[in-house]
């Protein structure tokens, strides 16, 4: 590290990137009351177009990177805004050789977790602090407030955090950021909200297809009632934007925008991230699985294209009452959503306690209510939860949440059933109740699993009757045996 | 590596790793005119065990490894039999360290298939051979015939092949096994074989518990059941062995096995391998994965206990029909297991493209006829699928099992319908159900998640109409404009 402070260090905030996301995030430090934004982006073209096409904002801009680092009070705080990955490291390696101890870089990006674990204790190791920070809330977010999950150690985030409390969206008076927890768990948090993200546009994307194909409904008579939908308890942005886009109709064409969209939904990777997390600890995150698996299945023409003519169901049953099924999908919506969020605090709960982070559930809930995509009314209701109880085992047993089952869960079979009737796919609905199902059973088949993986491979079994682990003989004379564990 | 080689060398192949399925293998191949069983175990013991218990096998046992490869004839071929990991990465080692050009490095374990790339190319770089051979059919297989699924090189099969078809299991004729492809497709062969394997476990215990739940049936009733299906085209070893599980009666307390087993079902990480692997080549694999996250689920007792008093339905309709109920549950496990099959496969398509395998899928159909977990009369219908379409891009498209589907559907749905009314989880029932359904779709929802993409992360929509990718300016006058690309 070379010694680059100097007189000339005016800027208690910098920003490395200046992309569409850097640029607004730079845009909003600099529109709040006490900060000074240092900016720097490897090509001098955008530094330039982002200051001359905002004078306002009074940036410290600089041609390079020792300059900038000059440019930044002590502790010097950088916020990193390149593309995940090979570019994260290079600004990471070149600050770090211009940061002096107990200085700060950001990583506002969307980096797997570990990636940010091991970045962490790189710099930690060189008397750094390095923040992984998820910013939820697109370009918009990043401009006007967005939902921010910094990770990272206490330390840094007493400087760190009014900063980001500045330009985070405002939640019923409070500002939607919060310090997640150590090293990763930030981007840890960030993923699985994206993942949660994915369930909810899933379920969503199926209530629309149950109600146009069940009802027959227009697209536009359809935004109507996601509209009215938005005034009860699904009152969200996604539900808010989808009757947008609903509404939206195709200049070109005249017909609804939806119709002209091809139907092979895209992705960025954080599903899949949330659903491999999930895997290794061990955690069901069917809802976001499954919303991952649709995606991938519409993204397969030839598949699709072959099995355009399979066999559906031989005879179908038309819905009679179109308001009352459309209150029914309602209600199964609100129930798949509450298991979606319900298994992605799972994945949070077990994060948690691998990394060794201290998560506040509830305040992980109550940041969510602002800025991010997955803003909703009912994150108050989450937020409650923990607060009642932080050792809640499972969401779906807090009072509220089981009312709310309890209230909807007949309208959600109702739904599901119409669904396999009529040959619609209805993937996250469907597994939702399953996993619902499962949950509550009281014996699972579990032990037929059990009893098979003992007869092929001797993997053993646990009794409900007494301490132990057991194998039965079966290619013997099948006496029950005790087992010191399984044998491979 | 040092010269080795000496008049002593009268094994045609060698086993390092004695524990059960090492000594089961190294027996197998004793049994089997023409081979020389050269064995060495890290502790003398084991091999004192295995020459001790089995005078008759005539095995060459070295205390060494220096000894063990000096048994070898050239070129020198080793099955290693140890616990994957680091104790399979310390005997390559040293076997690389002795072996010489065109010796062969077999590893018989379930090692991660891209550790298996990586092990190749290391051995490769030294001249040497290394295999990856994925066994499966647990230590009865091992012993008298499993189903091998090796990979590597073409020249290695040469020497391999042979040995390998002595001990296999065999199916109408053919022996068990194949060369699956280069490097790792033999290990990702078996892993995908493993996924399916929890699939057709998970739905075998869906429709036992369907069937137990929904008729009051005692385990012994439906142990008749499965063994009356295991003559049909259900006809699997599973199949078989369920019934033999159902039939076991608990020696202490006189109950049916299966009700005093512990319902929390283990797992020794393939099948989180195989959706990990899928997820990133974007498979839907949702059959395999509602099976993991089952076997999860039925492992959180904590969870489960708080939520077993969690509402089900108000009402439940009892069967009033059994025989026609069982009937039912039959085509739908019948149709789901397509379907896991048919997702299986589209895994092995996409991994063979990615990793540069040129995979057979009519031959892995064969080698999977005998010897493994999942073999099954049913296995001759992929076969000729692929015989007669091999470039076929859905399973579940090709003429048969499109028939077979048009058959069972009804039966599918209405014994989804019941699940889902009576409470009864079916997770991989009711998600094969559901991805049928979305395969055949002629227009998914995915429009309105790519709608919902565009609107808050400007990720841009293809159309149905022409070519280009385009966005619609959702915060400004909303008109559409043509696109480069995702801005992020």
């Amino acid at each position: 590290m070379s010694d680059t402070s100097s007189s000339t260090a005016t800027a208690n905030i910098g920003v490395v990137g200046l992309a569409v996301m850097g640029s607004n995030l730079a845009r909003n430090l600099a529109s709040r009351e006490g900060n000074t934004v240092a900016v720097y982006n490897r090509s001098p073209e955008r530094t330039d177009l982002l200051t001359s096409e905002h004078p306002e904002a009074e940036f410290v801009a600089s041609k390079t990177i020792e300059e900038f680092v000059a440019s930044l009070q002590k502790p010097r705080t950088a916020i990193i805004m390149v593309q995940a990955g090979k570019g994260t490291d290079a600004v990471i390696s070149q600050l770090s050789d211009l940061f002096e101890e107990g200085d700060i870089i950001v990583d506002g990006g969307n980096a797997l977790f570990t990636d940010t674990i091991r970045r962490e204790k790189a710099a930690r190791e060189r008397g750094l602090n390095f923040v992984g920070a998820g910013i939820s809330g697109g370009e918009e977010g990043a401009l006007n407030g967005p939902s921010i999950m910094p990770g990272g150690s206490a330390e840094a985030y007493e400087t760190l955090g009014p900063i980001l409390a500045s330009i985070a969206a405002v939640a019923e008076g409070e500002p939607c950021v919060t310090h997640v927890g150590t090293d990763g768990a930030g981007h840890f948090v960030k993923m699985i909200h994206n993942g949660i993200e994915y369930a909810d546009m899933q379920l969503i994307a199926e209530a629309y297809d149950l109600i146009r194909r069940g009802t027959g409904y227009s697209p536009a008579q359809i935004a109507d009632v996601f509209a009215e939908w938005n005034t009860g308890e699904l009152e969200s942005y996604l539900i808010e934007i989808t009757a947008e886009v609903l509404r939206q109709v195709d200049a070109e064409t005249g017909r609804p925008l939806v119709d002209v969209i091809l139907d092979q939904a895209g992705s960025k990777g954080t599903g899949v991230w949330t659903v491999q997390t999930a895997l290794d600890l061990g955690i069901p995150v069917s809802g976001i699985a499954e919303a991952v698996f649709a995606r991938a299945l519409s993204s397969k023409p030839a598949q699709r294209a072959a099995s355009s003519s399979l066999p559906g169901p031989s005879e179908t049953v038309a819905v009679d009452d179109p308001a009352a099924f459309i209150e029914d999908v309602r209600k199964a919506l609100y129930a798949s959503k509450i298991i979606a969020y319900s298994q992605g605090f799972d994945a949070i709960v077990a994060g948690a306690e691998h990394y060794g982070w201290d998560i506040k559930k509830g305040e992980i809930a109550k940041i969510w209510r602002g800025g991010c995509i997955i803003r909703a009314r009912f994150l108050n209701r989450i937020t409650e939860a923990y607060a009642e109880n932080p050792g809640l085992v499972a969401l779906v047993t807090a009072p509220y949440f089981t009312e709310a089952i309890a209230g909807t869960q007949d309208a959600w079979r109702r739904v599901v059933v119409s669904a396999v009737q009529a040959g619609i796919p209805t993937p996250a609905f469907s597994s939702s109740l399953a996993y619902y199902d499962g949950l509550r059973a009281d014996r699972l088949p579990a032990s037929i699993v059990q009893g098979q993986r003992d007869f092929f491979g001797a993997h053993t079994y646990k009794r409900i009757d007494k301490e132990g682990t057991f194998h039965t003989l079966w290619s013997g004379d099948r006496t029950e045996i005790e087992s010191e564990g399984s044998s491979h």
